[in-house]
């Protein structure tokens, strides 16, 4: 890794409005544009779904690893049944532990959680596990956490948190999500 | 132009926090991703800042045309000077009927306006001619505008709109803006 960040922050994008993964792919495509590594892991995007920021990722070379974890939790109906969730979990923990590994490699300037708050309000994710990944981060780089419901004390450690609120919303007059714009 | 969305609406990214044109630039990523056309212009962005985003236009080949309007807006002192205000709104004048015919043109599936919101606010761009834009635009034309200080009557005819709210914020502690994040 050549270049590298003078300080690296810790930037949480939550709220019920729009935009937080989409500022994340903003700021993956910023950051990699100037040369820098990003990591981006999707916690709750279905590998299936073909979303559009998914099919750019060759564009990025090799500025850019998006992942997506094969978590079922986007089925909610898998959420709802006990076994399910403590599957989940337990896939978690291992994902957090390899998210251990990745962050301590020094391979990449901004690593990017997508959705994990979302994980750790319904208990998926163990915050401690993340408050500790956050603590011990190197000073250089730079980490994005997304999704809605962000907890306090994950508030309280982050430098910039930044609320997407809702003022005005077509789809709850019947607009669904579409192609190219909400994926 | 081969795909068009079902239908269009105008979305409105405003607030004093971060991640609303990072946001207009996952979008554009997005869409592109997915075979739409994408035309994003940047109002106040110095055609001389080397953004990340910028140097990605490639990447997205013919999907994105990203264009910076060369005023010099960003010199605050130019601001401050009433013959430069004159010359902005003049220079802004001819580029709202350039876009206008880009519009009716249509080439694109979605249209970023960034930053367009400040240029409302200052007055260096009459409010009825962005509202006449917005109410002639083809169905299927998706529009976004962002910026700060986003007017209430466009909030008004808007069918979508977020508020990106500052929660916290670093750079009141001394950090500046940092190439590969903020550009």
């Amino acid at each position: 890794m050549d270049k590298k960040f003078k300080k690296g922050i810790v930037q949480v994008y939550t709220g019920d409005g729009k935009g937080k993964t989409t500022a994340a792919i903003g700021l993956a495509l910023r950051a990699a544009g100037q040369g820098f590594k990003v990591y981006m892991i999707q916690f709750l995007k279905s590998p299936k779904l073909s979303s559009g920021e998914f099919k750019m990722k060759d564009a990025f070379g090799n500025n850019l690893k998006l992942e997506r974890l094969n978590t079922p939790w986007w089925s909610l109906k898998s959420f709802k049944n006990d076994k399910h969730v403590e599957k989940m979990k337990e896939f978690l923990k291992e994902e957090m532990i390899k998210l251990k590994d990745i962050i301590s490699s020094g391979k990449y300037n901004l690593i990017i959680l997508d959705e994990i708050n979302i994980c750790l309000f319904y208990g998926l994710i163990d915050l401690n596990d993340v408050i500790e990944l956050i603590k011990n981060k190197p000073a250089d780089l730079e980490i994005v956490l997304t999704g809605r419901y962000a907890p306090e004390e994950l508030k309280k450690i982050a430098d910039l948190v930044t609320e997407m609120k809702l003022i005005k919303h077509p789809f709850s007059t019947g607009l669904k999500a579409r192609r190219g714009i909400e994926y």
